[in-house]
């Protein structure tokens, strides 16, 4: 593909040799003369200045320090994005169910659709057209999937969940399991019955051995463009809007709401029951014990010390309260 | 069903009009004149204020807020759980072995016992009266069931792990897994082989993508009525007391004790080798690197601050000692 | 087995009677005449005082506190990994490929391979000697294989993953799923296509629903000799140097580079685009926001307090910065 193409597919131009014939796309440090790479962390800047890349997608800003032709962009990363997907097309599913896949008699399978081996379907699952069901998936009772799916293997949706269209699943995912709803009866913890379900939006991702329980009476909802990584926990009736993203190792607690276009750092813990606001980054590691009414960035993780040094502080953050009233006794008696 | 036969069925009486007829649980915004609702979360009373619902399961405290038919109760909770069941009874399961199971020839599967499509059950297995084994779960050699378990889908139980009776795991779940005994032997990690296994006893829930890991020497050991949620990792040797509960995302790490009734917060981790004493209960996200010999509550957890007060105060973390040997100095001085 | 000949196999002697027969390895709590235990850790030295064991496996320095034989080690819970093998040596596999078990026509098994009930192997999957595959696992697409691996069942390998010799894979772990790529294109998140892959090295022993992301450009690496504990995250083009051993419930962010011969405690979140050198030590729950260019320990988690105490010095924590200005504000005013 001329680099002249790939320019007017990213809605800009080329810095130098147009005519120039890209065929991969690669990072800095391996991409050779038929290679685009892409600069956007500046981390990386010794390696942009070393680059024997064909071309290199970065911002006004950085093109002085570009050392071939360059492709300037307000956000590089969202370039690179583009170019690796143009260079690399999803390849075309074949449809069809493979013999070995379980299906209830009465499930609604589209004509486009893929039911991979050993795949188990339930009783009343409608799948849509295009959409993907890979090797050894269950889907339980009533469950619905929009088009254009892909459940990439091993993906277990329980019973009645619904999943909009171009929905993408890694394994391992669990949507749909009951919450943690348990009632203490006088020492002895009873169940609290999982009665509803999980609805997920359009265009979402879900990451691998991520789990979505269902809602105890209304639905757990995930919005339309979210995004969330592997290993998260995403406790019943959680209610996440629009294009937030949800990185790795994230638990978020029983009927929080999280608001569009947040993002959540990995391993943050979210208590239940909260309301966040739209716009609100949490930084990784942050616990989130109470709502967050305005939007901005939040933390709390303490940064890692050397062994010895931690041990003296962290035995001082037991006296906190006790130095701080010593100090402001010694405030009262200087005055 | 007349809220006077539920309310009869709670031990308590209605307060208003007991012929009412009641069709469905709900939330407290969603119910109509049919739906039986509960208050049990001071956060939503509001919601109480304001509902439709054709009667309210509540504490007496709370009633004179209820504008509906009431339900009192000392544990609005319970009560809610109670009639979720009971408005909601699990269905009946028809026993069977579906024809795409995978089954040893020395099994021994109870006639009222239920094996799912593409479940493979292991040599000198065991399963018990009423036991539902959804599709695609892995049981491996001598694995023994009480009666009347379910496990969901995709659930693994590896070799000689015992389930008592009543025991649910919900998708994604591995009991007995090694554990993770690995020794140092200059500089090369050799494995410790993991001879235990697991034992599991009645009454309990395991959550969806959890891992409970076969002991080392002796097993790992679940009490009665333990509950347990998602993606919770328990290690080799732990042994967890009766009708303690673990909410998700938590690590416990090999061969510590957790005493009975204790209540371990999301998130939390607990490091191995620790004895921790009956009814502790831990907030969310909880280091615990010792043991706990009272009951009470402990916490570790950080609340999150604005990004730019959490950097200017966690620079001043690591300058505890310092600042507390500095205050110490000027006491004396001014003496 | 007698006892002499358990010492010449740990390359030690007896002090006491070598004809001893030994039959098993137990803990010193429950060890008989028959048995042989090992001590390692100081907490357990009442139970060494007090063991019945037929021997037992210690250091040197605790050979006056053994009441029975003793086996003296500089290690001893090496010599305890190694006596437990030598008593319990791993089964040989029988060769073969189930009958239920879903093979493209173009993969390539070894003759010494086993293939388990209702697993699926992709087109081009490279499959070598020895290697058991259990039952339920997904391998995609050309996948490759060492001799004598063991995916113990129930997991899953995505297209084009690379596996040394003598890997061995628990239960519900996902290798080569895509890494979390997602960039935001004026508030609408696109996905980065996952084009790199995953590489394990030789004797790499991988947890239960641990997730290994496939790199974006370039390929995930896990060094040889390194053990990975249950729920661990490993994020794309992470690289993880040689005998590193990481614990349950880590996290570690893209494209982060950890050296050789390091220890990752449990629960530790390690953010992205870091070095960390070799021979470094995480405590559990260490928060890694920096590079770490010195090999050494280091902590970050708060240790736990009774509820009350907590609740005041997280207070004060909000109000470091102030305290830490207002004591220099108190220094200066006594000078």
């Amino acid at each position: 593909m001329r680099l002249g193409d790939i320019a007017e597919h990213l809605g800009t131009w080329v810095r130098g040799d147009a005519s120039r014939v890209i065929r991969r796309i690669d990072t800095l440090e391996r991409a050779d003369a038929e290679s685009i790479s892409f600069f956007s962390n500046r981390r990386y800047r010794r390696q942009l200045l070393a680059t024997a890349a064909g071309a290199v997608i970065l911002s006004e800003a950085d093109a002085g320090d570009c050392p071939t032709n360059a492709l300037c962009m307000g956000n590089p990363y969202v370039g690179y994005a583009r170019v690796a997907r143009l260079l690399n097309p999803v390849p075309e599913m074949e449809p069809g169910i493979h013999a070995s896949a379980v299906l209830a008699p009465s499930c609604a399978i589209d004509g486009r659709a893929f039911i991979g081996p050993n795949s188990v379907i339930g009783a009343g699952a409608v799948i849509g057209a295009g959409t993907y069901i890979g090797p050894n998936c269950v889907l339980g009772e009533g469950v619905r999937t929009g088009d254009n799916c892909h459940l990439a293997a091993t993906v277990t949706l329980c019973a009645g969940v619904y999943l909009g269209h171009r929905v993408t699943i890694h394994p391992g995912a669990v949507l749909g399991a009951d919450g943690f709803g348990i009632a203490n009866d006088d020492g002895v913890w009873i169940k609290v019955p999982q009665l509803g379900s999980v609805r997920i939006g359009n265009d979402v991702e879900i990451g691998a051995n991520t789990c979505i329980d269902r809602g105890a009476l209304e639905d757990t909802e995930i919005g339309d463009g979210v995004k969330i990584d592997n290993h998260v926990q995403i406790g019943h009736n959680v209610r996440i809007g629009e294009h937030t993203a949800v990185a790795g190792c994230v638990a978020i607690a029983g009927s929080t709401r999280i608001g569009a276009r947040c993002s959540v750092g990995g391993s943050c813990a979210i208590s239940g029951h909260l309301e966040i606001a739209d716009d609100v980054h949490l930084n990784g590691g942050t616990n989130v014990p109470n709502s967050i009414a305005e939007s901005g960035n939040y933390s709390s993780a303490l940064p890692l010390q050397a062994n010895r040094n931690w041990l003296k502080n962290m035995a001082r953050v037991k006296q906190l309260d006790e130095i701080a009233r010593r100090l402001r006794a010694l405030e009262a008696k200087s005055k």
